[in-house]
């Protein structure tokens, strides 16, 4: 491997507090040749699936052997493990508790290693902030060249949940749910053109997206093929179906968050 | 053109998502050695004058041939044309929105290109997220060092307004608006002291500003003129009269927001 | 001193506003090499001593030679001076304000110089945004090696507040106060493992913190330690007593907030 100097951080941490400059500052007195490029430090707080989703979407448009760390770590301090996971393109590092698990389910040939050669972490090693003392110092080195072997053993139970997948509820019907809100206020489901292709198809013999009490009859293609305010459904940039509304928020409109149930209906033609 | 390695950012993508993260993926999978500076992710959803004003108050302090990328584009995925701007001093890269007005009044000789090489886009393109997909890869390209005239052909009726200017309303009286409300509640006005020099002068002979029913008499010189929570007006640091309270936020004490008029009174000498 | 091209930021400027970016684009200008990196700039606004603390928490974990900048400035454009403060270790450069008083507590053999050498500002120089025309020039132009002693005389009558330590109050009793609420809603106190070295010490003969009617009668060692929402006490990652939930807010819970006064009872064996 290559060394890569780019390292990615995604975590609950905010931007308010000195969490996010401190390990920055490990970082660059491991490597101050590493670059640290920021994906998100507002995930939810505590929010494993959240952390999981963002850089998800964020990953793959970075650079071969990129290093991508996520830090959204209830468990802080407990004895659940911290892990390396390397695919064919990328390097990630995180706590083992299923902030990973999109990655695994992405990546192919995927291996997982414990992290256990304790030498590489900050010491003193503080019990609340492992993005500080273990994570950032492991980032560090593998961004140096450190062979990921050197950290530790492979392990194969490692945790890894399945994401939230439509289910078939009757004639081509089926019931998803809301992953994100975005900034914008835009639903994400969990509707992904990967899934059903036929979304991607001009002219749709039928197309029905539901929530709550509200029906959309028509994927649109952008924005702007609505009046402003009005709801639209068009396929995201991250490929999912998501609910707009034309320079505004479909949540506030909607009053609806993460966790909403949804309904596309969909021929086929 | 020598290759500029510094890329600005100003969106209104936020920073709770992947959307900066990833464009920042996209540059630098493009070019490895780009510099990439954020100026402000913050700026108001949607709103093309808040995403000029704050480019405008930065883009100037910047090394030459810095390429400046600005992305709040409420059209994305209609027929809006995505542009390069050059000045002799940067580039800009944006879409034809107006986003670019104040820059088109300050700048002299600049010429502006429609993007259409499409072959330096992402492929897939999607239809909402073309500071991904459109404009990171274009100022990637540029900071390569890929001549401008390989994206397209210059065009003359790019979108442009004009800047709110104040009115003549009545002897020496003139009537303005609030162009901004910063992190701290100061109001920023549109009197400029390009615009009024006097505003520069030791002992103004006449000075009064007045905002709904407040009147301030005083042109003061810095924060600390005024007991705290004290009414301030002054010569900003981007050079205009600016409404503000010592250690306070003017915004909240005048229930004033942009948009609001401001009646400046100014006597010459 | 060899030139370090690691350039620190901590301020109030918020990141919605062009201030930021244009104190980045003015230190490229001098200094294209600099690699600047955010400690925060959410400081509460006019705060020093939360900026203060902030710097504290994090610059220790910087390089050597890191040039830290910290800008809580309520009192620019006054005759308040700016300065470089250099230990053995890093160099400060700051308005003298009282805001590296907690590294004057920290470091060994500080030397304070007042920057008169305005020949390093940018001209012409505002009176309201120091931290854009002289703190980040200096920063720069020390980056790039210019010696301290350019920029001005030392002095010896730079302002420092003492932080405020825990005073007895009993029996083993002390009286203390919460310095910092953090992201996660963590009550960060003044009660230090430094000032009480028995919090390190396992099986405390007696412990009990109070926070207003609330009594935590154990000190823990991580959040995972209570059930989701019990509220916990244990010595955080900057080695301060912490009052923390287990995946929930301690600062909501407690309604309490910075300045709260807290109570440690503590055995000592």
């Amino acid at each position: 491997m290559p060394p890569s100097s780019i390292i990615t951080l995604t975590t609950d941490f905010g931007v308010s507090d000195h969490f996010v400059g401190t390990m920055k500052g490990v970082i660059l007195s491991i490597n101050p040749a590493a670059r640290i490029i920021d994906i998100s430090h507002q995930v939810n707080s505590h929010d494993v699936f959240d952390a999981a989703f963002t850089l998800f979407q964020a990953y793959r448009y970075f650079p071969p052997d990129t290093i991508h760390m996520a830090v959204v770590d209830p468990g802080v301090g407990t004895a659940r493990r911290p892990v390396i996971a390397r695919s064919g393109r990328y390097t990630f590092v995180a706590p083992d508790n299923g902030v990973l698990s999109l990655i695994y389910e992405e990546e192919e040939s995927i291996e997982v290693r414990e992290i256990t050669a304790s030498h590489y972490f900050l010491s003193p090693m503080s019990h609340t902030f492992h993005g500080r003392d273990v994570f950032s110092p492991v980032a560090a080195w593998l961004s140096k060249g450190v062979e990921v072997a050197k950290f530790g053993d492979p392990v194969t139970d490692f945790v890894r949940f399945v994401s939230p997948k439509p289910k078939p509820a009757g004639d081509q019907r089926f019931q998803g749910v809301v992953l994100k809100v975005d900034k914008f206020g835009n639903l994400i489901t969990n509707f992904s053109a990967r899934q059903f292709p036929a979304l991607l198809q001009e002219n749709l013999p039928a197309f029905r997206l539901s929530i709550g009490q509200h029906h959309i009859e028509k994927l649109s293609v952008s924005f702007a093929d609505g009046q402003p305010g009005e709801l639209l459904a068009m396929v995201g940039s991250s490929g999912f179906v998501e609910i707009c509304a034309n320079r505004g928020s479909a949540a506030k409109l909607l009053q609806a968050n993460r966790g909403a149930e949804a309904i596309l209906t969909l021929g086929t033609g």
